[in-house]
């Protein structure tokens, strides 16, 4: 029997499956390698600057529409202001564009309605799509985690030519993988409705689509100040595209949807660039080189263009690594999805991290389970 | 002609008018009275709690559900976590509120896609019904802006007994009159849908009805850390209520709606109530001292249980008092609703800016306009 409460609250919410995030434990000594946080932490001066604002000015609203950060960014990505919407971290942005491109089911015919993605990619993709009233269209990947080719999409697989949303991770989550970016834009050009790509990982991979943005009118490009820019804390995201669909976003945003002190420190950031570069160059070393000593302990490594990989391990089955591995206080993450079970995902921490990472491997295969 | 882009947005949001929250111009020397920001800086162990925080933690994800914060919010209340929704500003809890209990219209019946408020109330609701695809419902106020009687709503009034969500803004804005809390029960006695108390200003009022919230399953008292507690740069809100609705909220929000330093400014802040409790004494007396002050000068001011007045001024019309005002540094805000329109809306500063406040005042009344 339902209680008083329940009744009040929409069927639809009442059936949700929430998307679960990874797990943010305070366990000292823990090492955290389950949701691609940067092993280090934000420049100097981004700290300072965020410092130097806390002060009587907390007590003002932000500017409601992150204007001096807007124009940063334009000037970053030789845009204009109007070209970028900025959102509470880009899970934000990814939200409203549901909200904002895409009609609930019902009234309207099935494209309309439709968010559509590859998978394995996002998991919140699924769940957006859920939370609005509105059909995910989930279309396989190859099963080497690579883009379908035109034909494919054309003939076998049931995409959706006109999707009123499509959600594409690049390089991909959690497969690591990179989409050239030849392969993305023949796939704008052929789509009709409005394509979101999400680059929150480009800043580890050898090319970026960012131009698409600005070259075709549905086409957004979602970046996020958490990963490369180690600011998880603070909540700053934005997308790049068309005026008129940075202003459909921004019309039903809340007013002060982006923090001060977050507005703060990811201005910041863009003054503080070549430290956070030589960052991403110490993040690939480190993966590329926990790659090869897993692959010589018998892990199948996937090529990674990110700051995580996913490698499937040897036995036991890769759900129990991840139990054996939490015994030694190190976190990575497992999906129950069908084809990525086999694997781990595996965040790229510090040298050291992944110094442990490795002698914690070696110690479990020593043992029988 | 539409362009492209244009086509790819929602007819709901191409047709959408967005709330049009208060200036922040970032004038020199500005008496910025138009947005009910509180005069004080926050508590100095607030600030430096935010200081110290802001290290290398910043590249972590913060606590998905505000956990830490809403445990002391809970011992503040006496009640329990799960009572607790924790939002990017209390904006964001309405926002949430209508997406969780209100159906979007066309396919259910009008009460369950309604979301219904007084008017004149805060201009942001019938956006928030707008954006959702809901039926706003807007039940006059008073002529004096009190709450009509249950014999009025049961009758003359197009009230809506069973509306899915009805928003109060309690005391309310802009008329800054406070409500009895047992006309409060008694409309949430008689309210089958849920009914959200928006509490942002009690703390300058001589009742609350938080109470309701956790006696009636359907009632939601919500709070913010903006006004009363100076942290409005940091976007952190809440609300109160049967757990059955909280979860309900909590499935819908993003992943970490809630940024790190906020929650470490809101704790913080639940440590400092005396150094608040003193400054609402103050802003109190201030607001007192200046209701009294325009009086005399011939302003007809509504009694306030806010940090902000509503004044009629005498000669010229009120819209023009704005101007004047502005010329001479000092914003205040008017409404162009047919029911406030001779009104000024002035927020509670400090001493000085009042006694600026009524400076200006003098002057514009010595000369001919």
């Amino acid at each position: 029997m339902k209680s008083a409460s329940l009744k009040l609250i929409r069927p639809l919410v009442q059936k949700l499956h929430p998307y679960t995030p990874g797990e943010q434990p305070k366990i000292q000594g823990l090492i955290k390698l389950n949701t691609n946080e940067n092993p280090y932490p934000p420049a100097p001066g981004v700290l300072r600057a965020v410092r130097s604002a806390t002060d009587q000015r907390l007590r003002l609203y932000p500017n409601p529409t992150a204007q001096p950060l807007r124009e940063k960014l334009a000037e970053f990505h030789q845009c204009a202001p109007a070209n970028i919407f900025v959102g509470n971290g880009s899970d934000e942005v990814l939200a409203l564009a549901v909200r904002g491109f895409v009609e609930p089911r019902g009234s309207t015919k099935s494209s309309r309605s439709t968010v559509q993605f590859f998978s394995p990619s996002y998991s919140l993709y699924p769940v957006l799509a859920e939370t609005h009233g509105a059909e995910a269209n989930a279309c396989a990947l190859n099963d080497d985690f690579s883009l379908p080719s035109m034909e494919e999409l054309r003939q076998g697989k049931k995409w959706d030519f006109n999707a009123a949303l499509t959600l594409i991770t690049t390089p991909n989550a959690p497969s690591g993988r990179g989409y050239p970016t030849l392969e993305l834009e023949r796939l704008c050009a052929a789509q009709k409705g409005v394509i979101l790509l999400d680059e929150a990982y480009v800043d580890f991979a050898s090319e970026n689509a960012l131009h698409l943005a600005l070259k075709y009118p549905h086409v957004l490009v979602a970046r996020t100040f958490s990963k490369a820019y180690s600011l998880c804390f603070q909540r700053v995201g934005y997308c790049v595209g068309h005026p008129d669909l940075t202003a459909a976003l921004d019309k039903i945003r809340d007013s002060y949807n982006v923090n001060g002190l977050g507005q703060i420190a990811a201005l910041s950031t863009l003054n503080h660039l070549p430290y956070y570069r030589k960052n991403f160059r110490r993040i690939i070393g480190t993966r590329e080189r926990l790659s090869t000593q897993l692959a010589a302990l018998g892990f199948a490594v996937l090529p990674s263009q990110t700051n995580f990989i996913l490698a499937r391990p040897p036995e036991p089955p890769a759900e129990r690594w991840l139990d054996l591995l939490r015994e030694r206080k190190i976190l990575v993450r497992w999906f129950s999805h069908e084809k990525v079970r086999d694997f781990l995902r595996i965040s790229i921490g510090n040298d050291r991290e992944a110094d442990a990472l490795i002698r914690a491997v070696e110690a479990i295969l020593q043992r029988p389970h």
